[in-house]
C-alpha cells in the first residue's frame, strides 16, 4: 500500500488541482479503498467551470469524482459482508439520518444524505477513499472495475426507465443520445420495451445509439417545432410512445416530450435545465400523461450487477477514453469538449487494465 | 308520461334556448330517462359565455347538461339490470370503441368517447334523455336524486384523489374552493387525509370549506408570491404536504403547488389554464414531486354510490340554490356570478324535491 | 373460398370427430376468418380425455382450439380497422357484458366472458371462424401465422410474469418446464429476469428449457422434500428467487414454491391443482410472499406482438410438430403423449407454411 | 428519577416474575424512557403460557412487553429530534443491519431486526428502558399515553388494510373481533372503506365491533360450513367484498376468507394458524384473489400519530382494564381469560392516568 494519496480537488471554479491529502481512517461501519477507475461525469465538469450547481456551491477545497469502483484495503471493526481484497462498485450517496425517506426506501430524497462530489462532501477521485461499508457492493468475477464504475451512469437509467414504468412491449422516446440518454437505451430495451426512439443534435451520438441498440435515431436540430417533432416520432413508431425519457434539460425538448408521449404515458425527466419552464402543461393533464423526475437513484446496485452478470446489458462499449490519474485535467478537458462517450480515469497506479 | 320534450340548447355563445325536441327512442342497450336533477357546471357556463373549450367547439346546436340523475321509463330490448321505474345516477361518458383505453380500463382516455355536453355531443339538461345502460347506475333508495346528480362533480374529486394516492394520514393542499376543491376535500378526508389546507380569494368559499371539514382555510391574494406560500402551507401543517390538488388552473397557483408539495408526494392539475404553463419544473424534477393530470374520472360511480349510501360523504350541503328547468337561464346566470355552490336544475314538474 | 367448413367437434369424452359445419355469418362487429393455424393445448386435450376441467364440462358437441391465427375474408358492417385479407391473431376471450370487471380493464375475470373451446363456446379449430373483430389483431409482415398463434400460450407466460412483477435484475424459480413453464421463461428474461432456475421431472424437457435461455435447469423427482428443494434453488442463484412461477399444479410443487420464494416475493400459481391443497400458508404469510393466481390473460396481445416483431421472443423453436387440419386426432394424440413441445394444426389447404 | 427499575420478566413457560433490573445506559443514538403505559398483547400471554411462538423460543430471562408509550428521561449524545421531557410511542421493531429490506423501506422484513419481546430481545414492561431514538415518535400534546401505546396495534392494522389495498368504496370481511379485528375495522373505516361484516363466535365482541362502526356483525360457531358463510357475506354485502382480513389464524376461517371474496380481490392474513393450512387455492387462484400475509409492520407510527391527532379514528374504547405495574400478573390473568379488549398496565408510580 502506498503513503501517498494523490486527489483530483476543485478549489474554485477552474482551478482543479492534483494534490496530496492524508490517507484517511474507516470508521468502525466503513472500509478504506484503493481506488481503481473513476469515471467523468458532466457535473464533474459543471462544478470545474462553474463552481456550483443549482444551490450546490463549492465553498471550499473539495475533491471530485463519484462514478467509482476499488478494491477493499481496510476494513471497520462492524464490517462483516467485506474483506481486504474484495472488489466493489460504490454507491456515492449515504444517508445520514434515518428519516422518513429512508425509512420508506426512498433514502435518495433524504435532504441531508452524503454524496460524494456534491458540495461540501469530497468524492472518490483519489487513491485512497473511505465510504460506508453498507454503500460498498461486491463485484463478481466476472465483471471488470470499470463496470463497477459505470454501475453509477447505469443507475441512473434504472431509476429513469423504473419511474417511467418501461415493461415488455413498452415504446419509447429518448431525448438526448450523451452518456444518460444511452444508459437509458440499454436499460429500456433489457427492461424488454420493443421499440426505442432516440433524438440528438449529433449524427455521431446517433450512430453511437444505433449501435447500442436504438431502433429509431432521429436526428433534429436547433428550431424545430416540438409539434412536429411529436408527430414525427408517432409516425416512426406507428403510434405514441408509451413512455419519454428526457435527457437534456432543453425546454423545447421537454415540450417535445410532453406532445409526443400516449394518454395515460409517462413523461420523465432527466436532464436538469433551467428554474423555470414553459410547457404545455394543459396537454399533459387531459391526456393524463405524467411528468415525474429523478433525483439521482436509490437501490439500483444490486439489480444492475446482476444485469451485468448475467450479460443482459453490455456496458463496456460507453468507455471511449481513458487517462492515468495524474493526468486528470487533460481527462476532464477531454470530457468538457464531448469527445467520446465516457472518460475513465485509472488510479491504480499497479493495474491501469479496464 | 309527457309529450313534450323542453330541452336547454345552446345555439351559439351567448344564445340559450329553451325548445322542444323530440322524445329519443332508446336503442338495444339504451335506456330512457325521465331527467329529474341537473346540476350547472362551469364548463357549460364556458361554452354558454364562449362557445368553446380549448378544441372543443360547439358548431351546431347542443343540449347542455352532464351532471344529472332521472328515472328510467324505457329499456332497450338487450338491457337487463335495469326496469322502468328505477332511480339512476348517469356517467356522462360512454365509450364508442373498444380501443386499448378502454380494453385496459383507461376508457375516459378514448379519443373517441361520448359525452353528454362535449360538443358535438348532446347533454342530459331536458325532461327526456336516452343513454347507455351500462353507464347508467341504481340509486339505493336512501339516496336522493341530487345526490345521485352530484355524483358527477363528487367523480372528479374521487379520480383526483386516487390520482392523488391520498391515503391514511396522508396530508393535503387543495388550491381553491369552488364546487371542485370543495368535492376534493370530501373526498380526501373520507379516503383518510389527516390534515388539509384549502386555499382561495374568497373567504366566503373558505367558510363553506371549514363548515365541510377543511383544517386550514387559507386566504390567498392576487400577487403572492408562489415560494412563500408554500411556506406558509408548510408552517401550518408543520411540514410539506404529501399532495397538493389544483383546481384554479390558475398559473401562480400551480407554481405555488409545486413549490409546496414534499418530496416524492403528487401534484395533481384538475384546473384547466392556458395552453403553456411556466412553471419550476426543476424544482419538481429533483425532488421527485410527480405532476399528475386528470381528464374527467373513470370506475367511480360504483364507489361514489358506496360512499354516499353509507354516510361517509354528505354532498348535500353544496347545493345552494335551485330552479325549475323552465327558470334554466336564471340558473345559469345564477353560476356565472359565482353564487352560492352548485345549481340545480329540476327536470321533472312533478317532483321537484331534492 | 371453400364452401366446406371442416371443423373438429369434441362430442363427449373420447369421441372427438372431424365434421362439417355451416361456415358461420359475422355479425356487424364481427369478422369472419380462414383459419391458418391452430396450436392444441393441454386443456382441449383435457376435455378430450374428461369431458370437463373443474365446473366446466362438455354437454352438447362443441369446436376445439383456441390457439389460433388466420386470415380477414370477410368483415362486418361496424368494423373499421380490419378488412379482407388481413391476417390476424385471435385473442379467444371476449367479454360479453359492460359489468364491473370490463370496466377496470380486468376483463378476463368477467363471469360471463365468451371464451373459445370452454364449454359451450365453440373453438376455432376449423376452416372458417367468426370472432368478434376487437379481439382480432393484425400481424405486421414479419411474422408468421404460427407465431400469430402462439401468442396465445405466450400470454400465459406475461400475464404470469406481469402479476409476478418480474422486472430488470429479479432472479426467478419457474416449476415445470412444460410449454407454459417455458413461455414463462422466455418472457421472464425478455422483462430483464437475471437468473432463472426451472425445474421438471424430465431431462429432456430441461434441455429444451436451458436452450432457450434457461440458467440453472433442476432436475427433480416424486418424493424430493419441498423445504430441501427450496434450499438448493437458494443455493444456485446465491439467495432466495424474488419471484417462483408454479406451473405443475402439483401440491408439493406449491409448497416448494412458498419455501423457496425470498421474503417480500410473490408466488404466482399458473398450474392448477386439485380443489384443496396443503400448503405453508403460515410461512409465506410471516414472510410476507404474495400469492397470486392468474385466469388466462388480459390486454396482452399488443404487447406479445410488439415483442415478438421486435425480435425480443423467439418462440418458433416451440413448435415441434405440424399436422394438417384432416389429421386432427393424430395431433391430439401426439400431444396426449407429451411428445415434443407444441403440436400445430394447420387449417388452411393452400398454405401450409409456418 | 427513581433508582429502581422494576420489571416483568419471563423465565419460562408459565414463570412470570417482577424483578429488579438495571436502569439501562442509553447509546449515542438512543434515549432513555420512563415507561408510563404498555398494553398486553396475545403474543406475550403466548410467550408466557408456552415458551415459544414458531421459532422463536424463550431460552433465558426476557423482559415482556411491546405496546408502549413512555417519557424521555435522557438522551444519547447523537440524537437531535428528542429532548427529555418529551412523549414518545414506542416503535418495538429496529432494524440492525442496512440490508436490502431496509434499504427499499421493508425493514420489518429484515431477518435481523430487533423486536421487544421477541426472544432473546428483551421488550418494555418496565419502569426504565432504553430505545433507538429514531424508532421513538414525539406525542402531540392532545393524545394521551394509552393512545401512543395503542399505536403499536394500531400499526397491525394499519399495515393490513394498506396490504389488502382498502380504498374509498371498499366493502370488506374481517374475520374475528378480537383486539386486531377491531382495530382492523377502525382502519379500514378510516380508509373509507363503505360496508364492512365482522364475524366472531362470541356476540359479546360483536356488540363492541358494531359500537365501533361495524356494519353488519356476523355470529360464527365451530362447524360452520365456509362456503356457506361466504354466501352469507355475499348476500349481507349484496356482493362478496373486495378485500377481506382474516385476524383469527383458524383453517376454517382461512377458508371462507378466500370463498368470499370477489374476483380479483385480496385476502390478506393476520391470524397466524398452524405451519401447514389446507386450503381451496384452485378456487383464489383461478378468480384472482391474492393472498398476501403480513409480518407485523412498517412505517405506520407516522401515520398513525396523524390519525389520532385528527381525531379520525378513536382507539380510546379499546381500553377496558388497567393495572399498576406491581399487578402485572394479574394483567396478564385478565388477558389470557379474554376479558375486556385491552389491558393497560401504568408504569409510571406517580401518573396513573390514561
Amino acid at each position: 500500500m502506498d503513503k501517498e494519496n494523490l486527489s483530483v480537488v476543485l478549489h474554485s471554479p477552474g482551478d482543479l488541482r492534483l494534490e496530496h491529502r492524508p490517507i484517511p481512517e474507516p470508521g468502525p461501519n466503513e472500509v478504506l479503498l484503493q481506488m481503481h477507475s473513476v469515471g467523468i461525469c458532466g457535473s464533474d465538469v459543471h462544478y470545474w467551470q462553474h463552481g456550483r450547481i443549482g444551490s450546490f456551491e463549492v465553498k471550499k477545497p473539495m475533491v471530485l469524482g463519484h462514478e467509482a469502483a476499488g478494491r477493499v484495503v481496510r476494513v471497520g471493526t462492524e464490517v462483516k459482508h467485506l474483506q481486504p481484497g474484495d472488489r466493489v462498485a460504490i454507491e456515492p450517496g449515504v444517508p445520514r439520518e434515518m428519516d422518513e425517506f429512508f425509512k420508506t426506501g426512498n433514502y435518495n430524497l433524504s435532504p441531508t444524505i452524503f454524496f460524494c462530489a456534491t458540495p461540501p462532501d469530497d468524492g472518490s477521485l483519489c487513491r485512497y477513499y473511505k465510504h460506508s461499508a453498507n454503500f460498498c457492493y461486491k463485484l463478481p468475477d466476472g465483471l471488470t472495475f470499470e463496470e463497477g464504475a459505470l454501475i453509477e451512469p447505469l443507475s441512473v437509467g434504472i431509476h429513469a426507465c423504473r419511474r417511467a414504468g418501461v415493461t415488455l412491449g413498452s415504446t419509447a422516446l429518448i431525448c438526448g443520445a450523451g452518456p444518460i440518454g444511452l444508459v437509458c437505451l440499454l436499460v429500456a430495451k433489457a427492461m424488454g420495451a420493443s421499440q426505442v426512439v432516440i433524438s440528438d443534435l449529433s449524427d455521431e451520438r446517433l450512430a453511437m445509439a444505433k449501435e447500442l441498440g436504438a431502433d429509431f435515431p432521429l436526428q433534429v436540430k436547433m428550431g424545430d417545432m416540438p409539434e412536429e417533432l411529436a408527430r414525427n416520432v408517432e409516425g416512426q413508431l406507428g403510434g405514441q410512445p408509451h413512455v419519454t425519457i428526457e435527457c437534456t434539460g432543453v425546454e423545447s425538448s421537454v415540450q417535445t416530450a410532453i406532445y409526443a408521449t400516449r394518454p395515460g404515458g409517462v413523461v420523465v425527466l432527466v436532464g436538469l435545465g433551467s428554474e423555470m419552464a414553459t410547457v404545455p402543461l394543459l396537454n399533459a393533464a387531459v391526456r393524463e400523461v405524467d411528468i415525474r423526475g429523478v433525483f439521482r437513484y436509490r437501490n439500483t446496485w444490486p439489480m444492475a450487477i446482476a444485469m451485468l452478470a448475467s450479460k443482459q446489458v453490455n456496458v463496456k462499449p460507453l468507455v471511449t477514453h481513458r487517462f492515468p490519474l495524474e493526468q486528470a485535467v487533460q481527462a476532464f478537458e477531454t470530457t468538457r469538449q464531448g469527445l467520446g462517450v465516457k472518460v475513465m480515469l485509472k488510479c491504480d497506479k499497479s493495474d491501469q487494465n479496464p
